[in-house]
């Protein structure tokens, strides 16, 4: 009897722990990666925002309709698109926000996104993130972005 | 000794069910959804391609930098873009498709889509789906489409 007790304790012990992981932490962890990211984009550190992203060839990039994968060639194009020939990286802000748990250890980010750059320009729109949880914290996998049409 | 052999094969069990579960069955399951979907628009059934979707309010679809929500209102967007005042579904194809498990019970898709429209016109572009397992199968919780300008 003692045992059956025990049994059903260690049994019911993942789920709970699983629960506690997945909708309570995930969500204030994932906020942080993403404000982490904007504060490095804002202070022009590219390395910095980068470090939201899993550091792997698989990563995959959506940006509109072009797919790219890879965290080099990630970088790469940011370098291009925002640092080189005298480009600015410009001020970053997301905004309304919805961070959804899909597990312990994976879940999705969805949000709007607004580029202030120097030149008056002003492009915005919309992203989709797919994150995994790895021992060094929570990085995106995937990064679906669709920019507004100026 | 003995109840602790069967405790270390009890506790052991959730893993191997869990990853069993995740990796071998969610992909072709998860096609097969898919792969329904574009059987059901190609003959013009739109009841029968929304069946992909979770039916609730909180369904969320991206398409390009439009945000919006709900199974019934992506209906009646769809009905009126592809079916009101002699609109056509044309024909439509998935291409690219990967599809990665992140749970026993969620997963995300990408991949790319292309329409042929009876007026020669040929949309597409690429798309990001999440997946959730419910008990009437997988369906698509966020969907984030982009198109490529024309």
């Amino acid at each position: 009897m003692r045992a059956t007790v025990l049994l059903a304790i260690i049994m019911a012990f993942p789920v709970f722990s699983f629960s506690q992981n997945s909708s309570e932490s995930a969500k204030p962890d994932i906020e942080h990666v993403l404000h982490q990211q904007r504060d490095a984009w804002n202070h022009h550190d590219l390395e910095g925002f980068m470090a939201g992203y899993w550091n792997s060839p698989e990563l995959t990039f959506f940006s509109d309709t072009k797919m790219s994968s890879g965290w080099q060639s990630m970088l790469n194009h940011y370098r291009k698109a925002y640092q080189e020939g005298g480009r600015e990286m410009g001020h970053l802000e997301f905004s309304d926000l919805k961070i959804q748990a899909l597990a312990s250890d994976a879940a999705f980010a969805r949000g709007k996104w607004e580029l202030t750059l120097p030149n008056g320009k002003n492009p915005h729109g919309v992203f989709t993130l797919v994150f995994r949880k790895f021992p060094e914290g929570w990085k995106i996998v995937h990064d679906h972005t669709s920019a507004a049409v100026e």
